[in-house]
């Protein structure tokens, strides 16, 4: 099953995708309807709403306030390489907050150019939980994933990288999206080699297989299972593959007007 | 003024300290007091519950769930120079996520020893946002303040330093003492030389003042208020000062049993 979160007049609600239908659900986004159990895994229902065209959806952010987006640098060997850092042994974990999300084909507003004109992309499999995962082994781990999504770690370069930490260049305000599908465990293998690729004004920037991720999707959350417990609508972001913009000889940033498209195993564009 | 969060029956309120009594007032903490807009700032008033005696408050964590926690590395010069790094020219910051929290008061459960036993303290004045900061100047910035409070932001220093980034050793669950104070900005001025100190099992471990802070309280909320909206709650670990366990000879850590005690300027214990 497929999942997303779309907004409808003056609010959002979570909806089931059917085909080229969006069917309504009570919920105000996927976060919500994960926390209520497991209702969601049933499929079509007694609380289901209206049905409304995939085609003309306004998509928010899939999870609208998850209580902890983790994010996981340096897990592809490519990118490793072209950041000139190693592959770590463990998961290099570092947050964003859920205030930084945007929807997947909402603007990215660039910050005021006199703050930072490094603005990047990162093309990143993201997992989103759908019950708790405490003191996990990575096959347990598993059992909590309600399902993948994409999300593209934006990243402020300058920021990022002035001081030893992250975070800064991380979780600029309304700068990542997420979204716009929750595809389900059922669906979605991330062993298998599920291509993506993302492309700037058409041109391929970043191109993969979540086969390649270095420290796979059971073993990370089995790790941050052992910091904390993992609650249903919490986001972690696996990593980003090689071809990120800030490495390139010039480096190459986001400008005014810039198109950015994701592409799945399916060839279906799921951001703009 | 002063507020706290405190444990009533099976629910929390927010509490505001007159004396030796706490006031309860119909919030679930110090977060939610403050989300109310400026209502809090007017002290007594309609609203006001019953009276306690402070002396049997169960402080909880003073804000139980800020959507935001920001902790500042390195902005003491002992601390840097203890652990042989430079102070950083801007702020080096890393979160916790508000599951990492525990009341001022709560037992400090250790971690599995097989996770890790590497647990170490640091001393940190915190600063609880009040009012929205964003893109604002420094002076701006500090009209935003709701007001000071202690935190003890615990660390496990293997999982801290295994990669570059911090988060792991850092946002462990129910670890965090904070509070149980906040201290209104008309009693309380960082730039002052405020005393703090923290002891282990009575022996004196860390011993500074918050006019030692390297990146003052102003400037750390300015900046951060570039990169995302500082909201009603959200709270700001400012640093930690000389002192820690992991740097002695031999490392220092904490162990079942051990006693971390708080003293602010007055020498009242705040934590235990």
């Amino acid at each position: 099953m497929r999942f997303t979160t779309v907004r409808t007049a003056d609010v959002t609600n979570a909806a089931r995708v059917e085909g080229e239908e969006l069917v309504l659900l009570p919920q105000a986004d996927v976060g919500e309807l994960l926390a209520t159990g497991d209702e969601w895994k049933r499929g079509p229902g007694g609380a289901d709403g209206d049905r409304v065209p995939l085609a003309s959806a306004d998509f928010a952010p899939l999870v609208l306030n998850p209580e902890k987006i983790f994010c996981v640098g340096l897990n592809y060997a490519d990118h490793a390489a072209e950041a000139n850092l190693e592959l770590p042994e463990h998961p290099t974990l570092f947050a964003k907050f859920a205030r930084a999300l945007i929807g997947p084909e909402d603007d990215l507003r660039l910050p005021d150019p006199e703050i930072t004109t490094w603005v990047d992309w990162e093309l990143e499999l993201a997992v989103v939980v759908g019950s708790p995962i405490r003191k996990a082994s990575p096959a347990e781990a598993l059992r909590g994933v309600a399902g993948y999504a994409i999300i593209d770690d934006i990243s402020m370069r300058d920021w990022q990288t002035r001081t030893s930490q992250y975070l800064a260049g991380k979780t600029f305000e309304a700068s990542t999206p997420l979204g716009p599908f929750l595809v389900t465990p059922d669906e979605f293998d991330p062993t298998a080699a599920n291509s993506m690729e993302l492309t700037v004004n058409g041109e391929t920037m970043q191109k993969s297989s979540t086969d390649q991720l270095a420290i796979g999707v059971a073993e990370i959350l089995s790790y941050i299972s052992e910091i904390i417990t993992l609650v249903p609508g919490d986001v972690i972001a696996t990593g980003t593959m090689a071809g990120v913009g800030h490495v390139r000889t010039p480096p190459v940033y986001l400008k005014d007007g810039d198109v950015i498209e994701v592409f799945s195993v399916e060839r279906v564009p799921v951001m703009a």
